[in-house]
């Protein structure tokens, strides 16, 4: 069923992770794509083609400019190369947009402070695409890790997020040049770890973060691959790895004083309509220690709509919000999204000065 | 079917190890125990009696030195605390019995090289007691590891073994006191986790072992709960966790350029008689990334013993190999024992200088 009054998209940029978002706008119930720029308008006309989009509805644009000249347009989700967030979300908050920005959000937190600013200043919702987040699965796992008697507290986290890059990617991609894209896996790759150990601290900033030896660079000075430990007054400590250069992998595994919850999919689940995980509580062993007594359990939480649509759908709805009712911004994106760049810049700031360990500074 | 010829255990010690170790020596069946020896004759006939043993057959000694003098015991398994490894493990080797010892098997390598030299001396096998090393799902993961096509190279490990141990252990368990067993949850947990490391590894040695921050210590000076990274020349890197104060959890992945190994229960598996772990290939995202091609395949690996009666069976053949055969005693149990012992010492090293980089020196 249509929504009476779908939040209106202009898509500013028409990079590949573009395509999985312009179906997700059309499949998110409360959202629609009125607009495409591109720095050519044929381009644009391309994408509106080949995503299946209606050359009747949708507006192609030979300007990033022109997409925040249409009036019709509430909202912007911006796929541009990081280099370019800082002017074209500012821009956009500053024409009243609304702010979907993939990650990372900034090449650093000053950066990214100076688009919060102006989606303040302009009374918008400001999300980061992190789509994991919209899973239905992320909020049963929410649950289980505030339980204080399954979970209890929590003391470790390891993630890993790597794939392995094709040469094409390792020479062309925007993930590796210094210009676009500078913080290489750790921006990308190390995004989405950084943002779950976040999410497994209920969001508590940790205190510091000491990289770990042997990150890859490429010869631009680009990181291909990193690892860090970040730490906590109260004695939790997490882990990660995030890399170009190995198999894809992506596991979470947070261990509490009384639970352990693991997943191997954490970033993009395995399938698209249902996700597993997997938990554990109070497991000890047999008398003879030759075998486990409470073994985890596997949960599987099914979704009506893909994990970027819900993404897609709650941001069109606090827009809406604001549209419609007169609500405020919801601050709390903006606020998760802040604290994962400030961990992403003492990661970087560790590795640079050689692994010392870097305050993370709020 | 009796084995013809079984290899005669003496168990010296009565800890609440042996009683597994019991079990499995009962199961293997080329072995048996002959011999029980404690402080205390009355402590090693009950530990006869309370673990189904014959008093016909297996003789009560009440002191260590008297299974030693068991001319007819070949073979000795140690569950001492490891301060007293050196002194009975050197004894043994010295009255011509070969040893099976608990780990972790020295408080420092110069230590466990006492004891390596005496076997050698006395041309006696070694072997140290981690016994997930003798389940053949390990023998069916060592080959997908090896194999360059499905796994490729290694190029990350992270490794967890945590349990939630009880206000009764953290204050009486020899694994907590100083002047037993000072290597704390290093010894005992990290022993496995160093071992599941250096065996994904192929046993190369790390160049390096830097440790984590917030280590937990007893106010007696004993780890409760660490972390280290480990680091090799050619690029690759190993984390890992073990901890008494934390839920059981006992897991490995490892990360190869082409394929990605995980298993949640490495130490003990879930159940006895079949063990499974989680093997990816080669696997990438479908046409829009959302979602995967080649998911992580479930091995199932079953078996017809115990892994620890796995380990006594292996160390039995061997010895007999030696009584029966004159073979000279297997080299790899001791090198593999002595690298694992070398990264205990180097990580121990690096939290004591305040998580500097220690040089794994073999």
């Amino acid at each position: 069923m249509a929504h009476p009054n779908p939040i209106r998209f202009g898509i500013i940029g028409c990079a590949e992770i573009a395509r999985k978002l312009a179906r997700a706008i059309g499949l998110a119930p409360n959202a629609d794509i009125i607009a495409v720029g591109s720095r050519s308008k044929d381009k644009a006309r391309r994408f509106i083609a080949d995503n299946g989009l209606s050359v009747d509805y949708v507006t192609a644009y030979g300007s990033y400019e022109e997409v925040l000249e249409d009036s019709r347009v509430d909202a912007v989700y911006l796929p541009l190369p990081t280099s370019l967030h800082v002017r074209w979300a500012t821009a956009a908050a500053g024409k009243g947009k609304h702010v979907l920005l993939e990650k990372p959000t900034a090449l650093c937190v000053s950066d990214l402070d100076r688009i919060l600013e102006a989606c303040e200043a302009g009374g918008v919702q400001f999300m980061d695409s992190t789509m994991w987040m919209h899973h239905p699965r992320t909020g049963k796992m929410t649950e289980l890790l505030a339980d204080p008697t399954r979970f209890g507290q929590l003391r470790t986290v390891n993630s890993i997020f790597s794939f392995s890059a094709n040469p094409d990617f390792l020479q062309n991609d925007i993930r590796v040049k210094p210009d676009l894209d500078a913080l290489g896996s750790l921006g990308d790759a190390g995004w989405y770890c950084i943002r779950s150990i976040l999410w497994a601290a209920d969001y508590q900033l940790p205190s510091k973060a000491i990289a770990l030896h042997n990150p890859v660079f490429n010869p631009a000075g680009v990181l291909l691959s990193c690892s860090s430990s970040l730490i906590w007054d109260d004695g939790k400590l997490a882990t990660f790895h995030c890399s170009f250069l190995e198999h894809l992998t992506m596991e979470v595994t947070a261990v509490g004083s009384r639970g352990t919850l693991h997943l191997s999919d954490f970033v993009i689940p395995f399938e698209e309509n249902s996700a597993n995980f997997s938990f554990a509580s109070d497991s000890g062993f047999n008398e003879l220690v030759t075998g486990w007594q409470r073994l985890p359990s596997q949960h599987v939480v099914a979704t009506d709509l893909p994990q970027e649509a819900r993404m897609v759908s709650e941001f069109a709805r606090m827009v809406g919000e604001i549209k419609n009712s007169g609500s405020k911004p919801v601050s709390k994106w903006p606020e998760i999204t802040r604290k994962t760049q400030l961990v992403v810049d003492a990661v970087k700031t560790s590795i640079d000065k050689g692994f010392v360990p870097v305050d993370v500074v709020g």
